[in-house]
């Protein structure tokens, strides 16, 4: 890693010195640029035209767009004078101006029916006259008020789509017109997105990804060096006080940060592996703007090889967000995140295409565009109409992974183990924060099988766009519930959760992977460790899937050990789905139902009932979207089962209802959980047909365990038991170990050990 | 319907005269019958092999019966001597082996390999050899115990599939080992299911009718005139006490029943229009064995026209099926039924195909055997097969339609409005109580859009076959909720259940059909009555679908009228589904839930929040399977609201988490409750686009009310205002009335008036 963070600095500094150097002048040597040249090339829409006949995906495109701007040219130009927030006219107005914007300009190039150039100029000169009017917008909650929308973050998307359209139309224009365009419009606009409105420029975070993209994209079209080195470098003096933060009460510039532009943001805010430490729905929401801004570049100036920076980390982030989805694509919903979003989106639709076209031809991401179903109308779709058409496309399938999380990869990660065979895939997240869209949940996981949550994790409180629903913003229990460490399925101490909630202090730390191996037939590993989200106690958790010919599908092995100066009441709780089928508890069911807690989102849980266990292991069946699952966990008979379901304290009916299992250990210093969870067999309302409805697991417990060692048996019913041997201390795969157990002596080398069919006690 | 009734009678007649006389001479003129002659004939079974290769239906059929059937043979023949219950070994051998002989003679036919009579012959003769020695089954729970299976009922699925098996191997045995066979096993084992059980034969119920098919086909076979007699007919004498019971608690013989028999049972288990009193999911059930036995008649006895008897009423039957099911071919779950049983279940794949070829090649029965994906192996399956290939199918378009209730069709019903663009489905329920498997839910309602639950019936409370469940058996909670009143959309009155829950009682009453008009392309309209379910009160509910362009989907009008001899409390719930959007109602939320009350059901609902408007009318949203729904009710400030929700009092996790809306009323003799239910709009999680979020109901009223007339004002967002009157008296259609309404006289003829577009106030 040291030797690839070198490189990519060595790679900035020469585009440092391209930019105010060389770059310039071969600008300039090289005279104005060929328009349409940004996004959609000449060459393109040329290519496009004659192929619309024979490509149906690109048809499509070609049909929605056209279907879209005639009905505006039917409306006429409306540009009135900015007033509203969103969702009021003024607002919705000029982001529907900008929409049609761009796809006029592109339907100009492509069908050359001057109608849409004229579109676009008479709307262009219509801004350039209102523009030098404004003032900044009245609405004033804005850390960065726009001129055209409330916020710069929305007169930042209208430069990106402007600047497309401006390109296409360009040569339609007279210099004259140009000249007017440039000095009252365009000029001015990327001022007050970058010099204007530092805190809002000089930042890392998705919103000024949105302003250098603007910024960059109309200094290409324009040729103007002095925007796109802006763009590529950030403003040099900012002025910024040290504690200014934005509207979510994020800083707006970090402490040791010093550089600013698309690069740095390409530095920093992504990891080494792709990953970008909001998660994934934020992640999705960010591509769009890096990859416009990266076409520009790679088309107008592709001596800076954008794409290849940074070891292709571009490429890799669309690649990990490819891979950070369930079986129908949706996105694991880590941090906040709204469930159901997936690489449908128009943002991934986007993001396929530009890097199979200029990121190497992945013929993997063809399959991906064929499952969204539709391309873009520029090069890039043209590009995946074409090779769909020719069946070049292969299958992508999801392999089993770690995505390290910090910009050097050096603040945990996000582990994923696919089932070989089958459908399942466990999440484990071990990350930093996540930024202000960050949850309290440090080695927390998720579970699926195909489409299915299987154990959930709940994502967001936010019903986005739903007006009813707090106009579609942030609920009160996003942060009461969803953020808490409670709503997640990891370990709560005392009651609270990590960090106590506090954003500023869990921003400051992440968890650590310890180890992982993907690399067995049998058994695939993750573990990591924090000991920083609750003071005074170590948490490491490590997590197997396993493969054995006893099971219908492998089964998920959890071991959490937590060690602790004192003692401690652990939670840890196990989210499910629909509906109980049997346990072994014995169950106390209350007349009336209480919260759980009265904080750290414990108000919101109702306690169903109360559960203790007679003999070992406690074990619970459910049945979700017709199929069985199973947890068994080495529960002793002093722990509390509390079988509990979201909805406590939500007047507004904001939550789900959704059930819970949560394993409370009490008055405790250091402890092991370990469970297994099984996938079993189905049913079906047709046949009223039930397969194997029963766990295969006899017992789990921690058969011996010390300071270096935790040894877990697992007893199979058939008779069998398997052994799963942690080294807690040396993750190192080539340190050989020795131990005693059960009598005999075990020698292996690396952090586990794993062995089946020893005989039965 | 009286001349309908008096054919059926006279046809009866001639099919006993028949029976005694000129059938039985005329079977001794003809001599024995061509075998395989009962489902599957010979020629039948020539032309499937000729097809084998060209109907892929055909193949499929075959392919997967040779595949279980060659299983079978390789683990030979096992007879075990009975002793278990369901589930256990010798049970499901048995049932194994009834399924095999059944296979393993057709595959005889189609392929005419040895091996496969080998297996049949050699397993009967075990069984020839068994039976004999066998007292009744040991296990003495069932109130018509058999002998290879602890109830006759399983008995009778026995003969069922065995005598297709011996008529498909009848020519290949000697007649020395006909002899055998007939004499120590088939006509032992009838008379033990007929003379030596009578409480089982001689009933009008589903159970007997297993019995009367399984003793009619294999007389059939055996060309035995008696027993055919004896399934046709019944036994004409059985001394079963008035009062004898089954295991369920229902009477073994109703009062005022006296005709026994197979054409009995299709007498007096259907209504005219083929509805079976339990309810779709048990007529799926009972279809099976009533389609057989009629197929065995058809071939074999063609002169009496089983499937023309009573008016085609057996293909009517199988009509009034497939239209009680919502967009996925799921059953309305009315009464006892578990959801998701659907028309493809393979009780309606034999039913489709045998309806199909005996019952006048409705070329709409094949499109849903296409949606089925495979077909019977027989005669009726090579024609569906033969014709699907032909591609004669045509889509079978669900009508409004009413399904009368009660063997003369006079027993209230079921009305099913749907709308004519789009996928709503209104399923109004007035029937009789619905015997055993009943819910006590007069006049209850459920609404669908397309496959998706919008306003949902409840269903039953057990997990078929799921053995952690009670056994896969009825739960304590069917009884404790699921047939009581409260789980239902309709009226509780003074927190007691229709009929305080009495079966015997609820089953002498039914409801009754007011009128219902599905003419109208802009109005269809259902109304129905019932005064015995609520001593002292007389519900009168009246429903109606209305399509207008100033919604996006017709609306729904639910008029419920109450008149009362005394003050009471009522309550109206409406059950919905998932998450609760936003209501007009003040919402109290209690710090601990409690249970609704004590008994009749209510004890199983938690009072999630309390509401109260301030204003009307009461509204609420909700969204769910990414749909908005709205119901507006014209409530009063006095009106209690209660946000309910099923779970309490269920400790084993039996019941589904399912919310509910109730009004409750209290202290009031005659009043009105008026809704309109709303869908609209849509949510998408991928583009996060929410579309039509809101009602488009401003108000829903009582305009007026007395004793003949109640006049409904609906007002819409746009300032519309429209009316809907009922003639509460009179349903008569050629009625002509005139009142006056908001000083204007309005004159119409028939029970109900409808305008739109009334000036608003």
């Amino acid at each position: 890693m040291e030797i690839q963070h070198k490189r990519n600095v060595i790679l900035r500094i020469m585009v440092l010195l391209l930019g105010v150097g060389s770059i310039a002048a071969f600008a300039q040597e090289k005279g104005n640029i060929n328009h349409p040249g940004l996004i959609l090339t000449a060459e393109g829409a040329e290519e496009i035209r004659e192929n619309l006949a024979s490509l149906s995906m690109l048809n499509k495109a070609f049909e929605e767009t056209k279907s879209f701007v005639d009905a505006e040219l039917e409306k006429g130009i409306i540009v009135p004078v900015p007033k509203d927030m969103a969702g009021g006219f003024t607002h919705e107005r000029h982001k529907t101006n900008y929409f049609a914007l761009q796809k006029a300009g592109v339907l100009y190039q492509v069908t050359k029916e001057e109608k849409y150039a004229l579109y676009v100029k008479n709307m262009f000169l219509e801004y350039a006259k209102l523009y030098p009017t404004l003032d900044l917008h009245p609405e004033e909650r804005s850390y960065a008020r726009g001129k055209i929308f409330w916020q710069c973050l929305n007169d930042a998307n209208w430069l990106v789509y402007a600047s497309q359209a401006y390109d296409c139309v360009y040569d339609y224009l007279t210099k004259g017109e140009r000249d007017n365009l440039e000095k009252n419009l365009f000029i001015p606009f990327a001022n007050h997105l970058s010099t204007e409105s530092p805190q809002f420029f000089n930042r890392i975070h998705n919103h000024s990804t949105w302003g250098i993209a603007g910024v960059g994209m109309i200094g290409l079209v324009m040729n103007n060096q002095e925007l796109i080195d802006r763009a590529l470098n950030g403003l040099s003096k900012d002025n910024i006080p040290k504690n200014q933060k934005d509207n979510d009460g994020g800083l707006i510039q970090k402490e040791g940060v010093e550089d600013f532009g698309f690069l740095a943001q390409i530095d920093h805010l992504f990891s080494p592996d792709g990953y970008y430490t909001e998660g994934p729905y934020y992640q999705r929401y960010a591509m769009y703007p890096f990859m416009m801004l990266a076409v520009g570049l790679e088309n107008l100036k592709p001596e800076i090889k954008i794409f290849e920076y940074r070891d292709k980390v571009l490429v890799k982030a669309v690649t990990a967000l490819l891979n950070l989805t369930d079986g129908n694509g949706a996105f694991f919903p880590l941090n906040d995140a709204q469930k159901g979003m997936s690489y449908k989106s128009r943002e991934l639709v986007a993001a396929v295409d530009i890097v199979y076209h200029y990121g190497g031809k992945n013929p993997e991401l063809l399959s991906i565009a064929k499952e969204q179903g539709e391309v873009l109308l520029d090069n890039a779709g043209l590009s995946v109409a074409k090779d769909l058409e020719e069946n070049l496309e292969k299958p992508l399938v999801k392999q089993s992974m770690e995505l390290r999380d910090g910009s050097e990869g050096k603040s945990g990660g996000i582990g994923i183990i696919r089932s070989s065979k089958g459908e399942l895939t466990l999440v484990m997240k071990y990350t930093a924060q996540g930024e202000g869209h960050g949850h309290f949940d440090k080695l927390s996981f998720s579970l699926y099988n195909g489409g299915d949550e299987v154990i959930p994790d709940y994502g967001l409180a936010r019903f986005v766009n739903i007006e009813q629903k707090n106009g579609g913003g942030y609920l009160r229990e996003n942060k009461t519930w969803a953020k808490q460490t409670i709503a997640h399925n990891t370990l709560v101490v005392n009651e609270k959760s990590h960090f106590n909630g506090k954003f500023d202090i869990g921003n400051q730390f992440h968890s650590d992977g310890f180890f992982h191996d993907f690399s067995g037939e049998q058994i695939q590993v993750v573990s990591a460790t924090d000991e920083h989200a609750i003071e005074g106690v170590k948490m490491h958790r490590t997590m197997a899937m396993i493969s054995d010919e006893a099971f219908e599908n492998p089964i998920v092995l959890d071991l959490l050990n937590v060690s602790a100066e004192g003692n401690n009441q652990y939670d840890l709780p196990y989210y499910y789905k629909e509906q109980l089928v049997s346990t072994n508890a014995k169950l106390e069911t209350p007349e009336s139902l209480k919260a759980f807690g009265d904080g750290f989102g414990y108000q919101h849980l109702w306690v169903e009932s109360m559960g203790k266990i007679q003999e070992k292991p406690f074990q619970l069946t459910w049945l979700s979207n017709r199929k069985f699952y199973s947890i068994t966990t080495n529960c002793v008979p002093e722990d509390e089962l509390i079988f509990a379901r979201i909805g406590a304290n939500d007047p507004a009916f904001n939550l789900r209802r959704e059930p819970a299992i949560i394993i409370r250990r009490k008055d405790t210093q250091n402890t092991s959980f370990v469970s297994v969870i099984e996938a079993h067999g189905s049913y079906d309302p047709v046949t009223e047909i039930a397969k194997n409805t029963y766990s295969n697991i006899k017992d789990v417990s921690i058969a011996q365990e010390d300071e270096r060692y935790v040894v877990v048996e697992i007893s199979i019913k058939s008779g069998e038991n398997w052994l799963f041997v942690l080294s807690k201390q040396d993750p190192d795969k080539s340190t050989k170990h020795q131990l005693d157990i059960k009598g005999g002596t075990v020698d292996w080398t690396g952090p586990y050990y794993f062995r089946k069919n020893i005989k039965s006690n």
